[in-house]
Order: C-alpha cells, then structure tokens, then sequence
C-alpha cells in the first residue's frame, strides 16, 4: 500500500503544478496584457484542479502534495516519520515534473530559471498568513465535514490567490518548482527561501491553534 | 467552550475582512481600471472565502461573522444575551485586525480613512435588501439543508455583490471595519450609520417573515 | 400550508428577477462597452442567485419560480389545478416587484419599457432547446439526485446564457417581466409572445421524453 | 432499457456539443478580440453543462458522451463490446447534431468545415495528458465518491481548458464533431486524427495505472 501513497503524492503533485504552471502561460498568451484576467484564469483552473487532485487522491494518500501539510500530520503523529520522509521527496519530483510537462505542452524549454521578483516583509507575511490559513482549513474541515474538505482546498486557494499579496503560493514544493519556470507563475530562485520559511511559520502555528480550536475530546 | 466560539468569531471575522479588503486591493491594482473586472475577482474571492470559513467555523460557533445575524440568533433566543454581546465585539475586533492585514500584506498604511461615498436611499434600499435575503438564506437553509448552508452564503454574497448598488455589505461590522480602508472595498465613516440601519432594518423584517414560511410547529 | 408556498413563489420570483436585472444594470454600468464581461458576471450573479433561491425555497413550494414547470408539473398531476393557477399569478406578480425593485436601488424609474429587440426564428429555436434542457434536468435529476436540484439548475441555467443566442429566459414570466426593464436585461414586449411560445413548446416535448428516459416504473 | 441508454448517450452529446461550440460563437461575438474572456466564458459554460449532463444522465446511461471512456469501461468489462459500439455510435450520431443545433440558434450554415490549425506534438500530448486525466478522474472518483463525479468531470474540464495547449478536447467523438465547425471551437479536419490518437493513447496509459492505484481487491 505504501507505494501507492507515494505515487499518488508524486501524481497528484505533478498535475497540481501543470496545472498552476500551464494555466499561467495560456493566460498570459491569451491576455494581452491584461494581469487581471489572466490571473482570473489561473485561479479557476489551480482551484478547480486542486479541487479535483483531492477528491482523486484523497482516499489513497491523503492528498498532502505539500511539505507543509505533511510535517502537519507528521507533528500531530498521524503520519510515521519514515513516510513523511517519502511523501516530501515524491511531492518534490512530481512538482518539478509537472512543470516541465506544462513547458512541453506549451513548446518551452524544459527547465527554466525565473526572473521574476516575489520578495519583501509584506510577501513573506502574504505567505505567512495563505498557509496559515490552509492549514486551518484542512485541520478543522477534516475533523467536522471530511466530505467538504476538497471543495473548501480549492475554494480556499482561489481566494487566496487574490487578497495575498504574493498570490498564495503556500506550499513550499510548488515554491521551489516554480522557481523553474520563467512564466507567469514562476519566482526567483534566491526568493524561495524566504516563501519557504514564511509557509512553515504559517503551518507551525496554525498547528497548535487549530488543534485546540478543534480538539477531538470535547 | 465560550473562548473557543468566541475566538472564531474573532479570527473568522478577520480572515474575512482581509479577503474582502485584500482581494479589493489586488483587483484594482491589477485591473488598470477596469472595474466590472475587479469587482468580478473581488467577488469570486469574497463568496470563495465566504464559504470555506463558513464550512470552518460553523461547528464551533456558528459562524455569524456579523452582528445582524447574532441579532438574529439572539431575537429568536438561540444566542444568549451574554454571547451576543461577546459576540458583536469579537466580531468588530476581528474585522478590524482583518482589515490591518489586507493592508500590512500589501504594504500599506495600517489604519485608513476611506473617502468613498457610498450613500443615498438606493443604497440604503440595497443594504436592506442585500440583509433581508441573506437573513432569509440563513433562517431556511439551516432549517432544511444545514450542510448546504456555507455553499449557499457563499453564493448568495457573490450575487449580491452584483445585484445591489452598494455591493452588498449586509454586515454592520463589515461596514465599520471597511470604513478604515481607503481602498477598492472602502466606504467614508460618514456613510457607515445609513449603511448599518439598513442591514439592521432588512435583518428585523426577514426574522418573523421567515420564521413564518419556516415554522418548526408545521 | 397553501398560503405559504404561495408566498415562497412570490418571494423567490421577485428575488430572481431583482438578481437578473439588477446584475445586469450594474454589470453594464461597470463594463464600460464590454458586452461579453457584461454577460459574464450577469451569468455569476443569475447562476448563483438561482441556486440559493433553489435551496432555499425548494423545501416551501418546489421553487419553481416559472409558469413552464409548474405546467409540466401539473400535466404530471403533481399539482393540483387550483395551485397551478395560483403559482402562475404569484410568479407574474413576483417577477414584476422585482424588477421594480431592481431599478429602485439603481435609482432608475420603477417601470420601463424595454426596447431591446430580441426576435427571430434562431431566437425562437434558441429558447425552445434552453427550455427543453432546463425541463428535462429537473425532471430527470429531481428522481435520481434530488438534494443536486439546485445546483443542476444553477448551473444550468450559467451555461445557458451562453450556448443560446437568447441568453436563455426559458421562463414565461422572466420574459413578461423583463419587458419592463430598458436595460441590460430587457426585451422589447412585442417579443415577448415569440419566446413564451417556445418556452412552453420546448417544455412540452421535454415532458413525455424524459419522463419516457426516467420512467418511475423501471 | 438498452434504447434508452442510447438515447440518453444521444442527447447528452449532443447538448455537450450544443454548449461548446453555441457558448464559442457566443464568447466569440461578445468578446471583441479579447480571445482571454472569450476562452474564459466558453469554459464556463462548458463545465457547467457537462456537469449538469453528468449529473442528469449518469444514473441512466453512465454519461460517457465520449467513445474514449467507453473503451475504457470495454475494456475494463463493464461495458458489453455490443453495447460499446452502439454507444460511440450515438455518441458520434449526437455530437453532431449538437453542432448543427448551435449553429441553427446563432443563424449559421448548419454544417461547416473548420479551418483550424491544431496539430504538433505539442498539442498531442497535451491531449495525451488532457485524456489521461480525465480518465483518472473518473476511474479513481467514481470508485471512492460516485456521488462526486459530475463535480468533478466538470472541474477538471475546466481547468484542463486552460492548463492544456490545445484546450483539452480530450474526447474523439468532440474532436470530429468539433471539425464541422468553422468557428471558435473549430478544429480542421486533417488535424482530427493526431488529436484522436493521442486521446486514445492517454485513455489506454491511464486504465492500467489508476487500477492500481484503485484496486478493488485492497
């Protein structure tokens, strides 16, 4: 059973980043210039897909495709060490994979450097608070209504990606393979560190919050 | 039990303010404009975050997120008068600190004075109306279909966004705490009473109407 | 019991009309000459508000808020005669109120006559297949997956506006109602028989195929 | 009940194809030249109608409306090779009618031959990948939430509209209907056959490997 899990971390994560990445090119194609509406379009397309790759994945593997959520439950102990080791290096490939399946789908290079600048105290606190706010859905939404959580994931997202100011990445794997491509969604290698640790700060106290907010003994 | 509900009042009212308000601050920003595409992702954003926190929040305290519903709660004995009143201010406090995100995430000042003039019986019509229907929604839906309950503020609000001249506040401390903001969500101090009246007024007239087509005793 | 469901139909029509135009006058106002993002975000609020007022409503009367279905309904002898007579009077009426209240809260004159022309056998053709879908999703989804009803409508009705080239009334009293709108949503009233014929006419050859396709008795 | 599977495989490919290509010319008209906003209403009304269409005709005939999921279920021996056949004959008979339908409502010569240029190896695997993960979708969904399929058939169609080069037909009965059509939606036909390979190749890539990851006997 265990390599289903990890394939389906590595699968889902692939098509979440094709997905976050090839949306981004279609719709900087397709805009003209216009930023709004092509990031209209890449927030449907990441939600609706998103939406879907947990209801898919869901019952295999959980669904993490994120190092954020899965220190989380490895935390809360409700995922072994040793696995949570497998699920973060399998989310890894599959996100650097699906970025360069939305490059070959879209005639670019394979693997790219961003240029693109996504820096500062106020990204980092964007960041800070877009996981944040992940993590209490999934922690609270998991406990009360499992059935909801894959629609509230994507919902979630799709709003986050328009009242933060660094359009939510939240998610440290899809931070660093976006740091391979020079499209609409990428950002500069030297930024990702930055994104990365506000992502686990923001995981990191939503931890212990929600936890008490949704303690199983009441 | 109490300082868990009332905490998620506090952080529900907050995280919804900051997607108002930030969704708001990125729209403009990115839309050159064009506003019926800014409102457009503004209100994707707010029915998208709406209902997640609604699905978040709802098994802890009922997710009000505003002190006409509360009222509501309260007028038909299902809110304590002591909760009611911890409430509304929770509410308020949250919807302020929400508000002070949205801008600390996209390096503005923390506190504003909104100059936008959102005033005139249309707008006061449309503030009753907007809180009648959302008072309706609430009271019938959680009487008959309490699951579908988040999907259905979250689409109400979106509609209502369009439907109304003031874009649909429907929420005295949405109001208030918008009143800081001199951004796209903005409304002048000035104009906020006006606003609030309405709401309270379409809150006071759904309660027996729809207490009637709704009756338990059937 | 009868009072109550009377009232529902009137409500809940007056609230779809308020949300047809009155999305529509904001959405033309914001738009700026753009016709396709006017469309869309009337189609947002439509699809949206049609769901809610399903959800909401469907419990009370059937939510019906159309002269087509309940037609079918009673050709179906699932309602009675009296109450179809009554559910058509309720939605005429409640369709008019909302289209004046519409254009209470955007400050235009209450009543208005339309003279947006919408006419033309591919019109006609267009409202036929609109009304014919829509019988046949209630008809067909109401047996197997009643708690889906609204949001089938909803979205239904979402995609209609755009795959007819009448923007899909599909409903005898919208179109009477929205001939008193010179706005975004009007249609001139010496129209307003051509569509009416061919909503009942697409009602009436939906009724016996999909109660063939969802027979009770298989 | 075999003919009314039949018929039901009929007319839920063709009201898909109505809804593609009707809402194409519609966004196309409306659009003025922004090919963002007309890609972004046809997606919405293509979602929409396919999972009002799931939702409709699952509980009759399975929904397939598309001869690359029949294979599927051919071959995993949920479907009897007659019953196959008779199935891509009504899902071809039905996409075609469904064009000619849409261009009847928007006063078009009923059958037209697409000049479209859609070809390259980018384009196929981006049917490849469009295919493989719509098969996934409904293969993985339908064994662990049947009740979630038609969300999530229409969710993925519309993400993959975006995250795809070639807006993910990913369906060969769409493709060739799709060449009778010299507007918005239209591909030529010399280009159908690249398109339908690479939709069977991801079909018959993706049976295997999610019946793995969904295996019954777990």
């Amino acid at each position: 059973m265990s390599s289903r899990e990890i394939v389906a971390e590595a699968i889902g994560t692939a098509l979440l980043l094709a997905a976050v990445v090839g949306s981004g090119i279609m719709a900087e194609r397709l805009a003209g210039g216009n930023v709004a509406l092509a990031l209209l379009a890449n927030t449907l397309a990441t939600g609706a897909m998103l939406t879907v790759l947990v209801l898919l994945f869901g019952p295999v593997s959980g669904a993490h495709f994120n190092p954020a959520v899965s220190l989380v439950f490895a935390l809360r102990r409700e995922l072994p060490l040793r696995r949570f080791a497998q699920y973060v290096v399998a989310q890894m490939v599959g996100a650097i994979i699906g970025v360069m399946c939305a490059h070959a789908m879209f005639e670019q290079s394979m693997v790219q450097i961003s240029s693109t600048v996504r820096s500062g105290p106020a990204q980092w606190l964007a960041e800070f608070v877009a996981t944040f706010g992940l993590i209490g859905t999934i922690l609270g939404i998991s406990r009360t209504r499992p059935q909801a959580v894959p629609y509230a994931v994507g919902l979630y997202i799709s709003a986050a990606y328009w009242f933060t100011s660094s359009t939510s990445f939240a998610n440290p794997a899809v931070a660093v393979a976006r740091s391979l491509s020079d499209t609409f969604a990428g950002i500069q290698p030297a930024n990702v560190p930055g994104f990365v640790v506000a992502e686990f700060a923001g995981a990191l106290v939503a931890l212990p919050l929600f936890g008490w907010l949704f303690d199983r003994s009441r």
